[in-house]
């Protein structure tokens, strides 16, 4: 499958986007030995054998500023005020804690507790060595991730461009949704602006192709001038027996290799159809928004998410519960079962695959695999849930 | 806290936002009785004790469009032809699917399986009944909800405005992270870019303050400035004592009721200052990046969702994984622990709270609770992931 091309954005908009190669650091960083505390840069070896029972005594020969070069160096004997994010200054192996010491007189502290060579301070390489990586290839960007760049000063980073899927829905019944006054018989397009939705959340840049009518050649010819400038298509394809054959018809003639499978052991979303025409991939989804929802989650999202450039999903909220009641499932085929969670107990939500409040009163979905012919109640099932 | 006004926008753009109220069915959906089936319209009665042995025998006196109004009613002994999700005609009360027919001679089928009445359709209000609830309040709008308000021809929706944050940074040391060559002791800003992620994430309009210097008269009057058009305000206020003490100074001055509190029970992320300066809430953030960013995820992202309205907060991705090996912590505080997670083993990152590296390394972190002295090897953690 194809990979979108690498696009390069300022590091301001880069949050969940796709790194096209891994980045690496420029220098070192912090860049700098510098202190992770309030207190005196010293030798630790001065401060060997102190204790409160024994101070020892150090003369205070300067103080460093924030955010610039130390103007005095650390000798024997000799300590340098440091505020916490301070450079390190010449001749000082640690910092010491401001707790641990006590003005003894105008210019000299008291310490009394030992430091070791290291201590209160980062290395000047510690965060990163220079040509560390410092975000991987193929793992969307985190908050924190972009916090590194820019410490880095990265400000600009090359990405995948988002994947272009073309959303289409076929129905003669099919009108927009802002139809204020339906007809008998129509219905509004529900799955093109959650689909959107949908393929947004994986990544990509959704498109909408528009209604198209029960009319192989129509779709063909929609479908094929989206061809050029899509990286996924993916059509709603009707519900009834006519409306599927005539998109299998439209999607055969679009390219080769052409149609992978059209039926898949999953319910609901049995009438799927997957297609490569001419290197872009075509998901055919069932007429019934909530199947084609269902459906495109499963499916289609992955697809979107490896179009882009992503190897490394984000992971899925999920929750472990106990099933409130039996669930039935035929063996051989892939049950994808609407639930609400609550209290630690999954109660699956029935109801046809036409209707979509089946999916908007849910909190999540249970997968009952193939293999299964049901659950029993209080089975613990895993829910992934909606966000 | 003040919430955010409404503001109405496209449905188009709505994913995730929050409803700033319920929003219900203008009328029933899907508004006809609608076939869920290919096949043919019948009284049911006309089907009852038929078999294959006993087949049933009825007329087909015409056949439904898709999107159009039955031109024909279903009267004794006869049937009209129904795609899926066609208008049950007047007189019908199931769809017989055609898998159960069989064509007897030109206009007649056999029948070889009783339907009831009810079967094979979907009730007028069957997906939603007029003035039900479709989407609640203070939930963020899923994909599934957007398709579903399509469907009933809500195409705009009355939405809490995205919270303004605005983030400063402060410190003498800090510069932008455009910076290319650093001054010794200079770093460049690298939480104001990773807060504004976590800021859009939990639904907030990050807007950037810029870069203050270790002046409380100017970080006053900085953030005097944004008190009128922010909703959250964030600083990174600097980890040296005199860096906080100024932050705190500042803070104080801006309003009343002032500063809830200086100093938090959680590791990293103690100098946390908490405060309601004249309704708007502020947050000063210590001024390390790794302690600012847990800090902020843990306290910041609910402030800022609640300040959007959302009283539903979408589910955090979490996993179950053992420790790999012991953690310390001290009684009386929130240890937070990055921790990379491979094969249901957690293993903790260490390392020193001023670096960013120990965030980036991770795959999310464990909770210590306060009352905690420590978790022993093998122990089942829950690990929040990140996305």
């Amino acid at each position: 499958m194809r990979r979108t091309q690498a696009e390069t954005i300022p590091l301001a908009d880069a949050l969940h986007r796709v790194p096209a190669a891994a980045v690496t650091a420029p220098h070192a960083l912090p860049g700098f030995a510098r202190s992770t505390v309030d207190g005196y840069a010293v030798r630790a070896a001065d401060t060997y054998g102190v204790s409160d029972g024994l101070p020892g005594y150090l003369d205070v020969t300067g103080a460093v500023q924030m955010g610039s070069a130390p103007d005095v160096a650390v000798g024997p004997g000799t300590v340098v005020s440091m505020p916490t994010g301070g450079v390190l200054p010449p001749g000082a192996d640690a910092v010491i804690m401001v707790e641990y010491t006590q003005r003894a007189m105008p210019g000299t502290i008291e310490v009394v507790r030992p430091v070791a060579p290291g201590d209160g301070v980062v290395r000047a390489d510690e965060d990163a060595a220079a040509g560390a990586e410092l975000v991987p290839a193929g793992r969307p960007l985190r908050a924190h991730d972009l916090g590194m760049l820019a410490a880095a000063g990265v400000t600009s980073v090359a990405v995948h461009a988002r994947p272009v899927v073309t959303i289409f829905s076929t129905g003669d019944e099919v009108v927009p949704p802002d139809t204020a006054m339906l007809l008998p018989g129509q219905v509004r397009d529900a799955s093109a602006i959650a689909l959107a939705a949908l393929v947004s959340e994986s990544g990509g840049r959704p498109v909408q192709g528009g209604i198209v009518p029960d009319d192989p050649d129509a779709l063909e010819a929609a479908m094929r001038l989206a061809l050029t400038d899509s990286d996924v298509i993916v059509i709603s394809a009707g519900s009834s027996v006519g409306a599927r054959d005539g998109t299998s018809a439209a999607v055969g003639r679009l390219g080769e290799p052409g149609i992978w499978c059209h039926g898949l052991a999953i319910k609901p979303g049995k009438p799927t159809l997957l297609a490569d025409c001419a290197g872009v991939p075509v998901i055919g989804l069932p007429g019934n928004p909530r199947s084609a929802l269902v459906v495109f989650r499963l499916l289609g999202m992955p697809l979107v998410r490896r179009a882009g450039g992503c190897t490394c999903p984000p992971a899925e909220p999920v929750v472990h519960a106990r099933l409130q009641r039996d669930l039935a499932s035929a063996a051989g085929r892939l049950d994808v079962v609407q639930v609400r969670v609550h209290n630690g107990m999954a109660t699956p939500i029935f109801g046809l695959s036409a209707l979509l409040s089946v999916l908007t009163a849910a909190d999540g979905y249970v997968l009952v695999p193939a293999e299964a012919t049901g659950l029993d109640s209080g089975t613990e099932v895993e829910v992934t849930l909606y966000r």
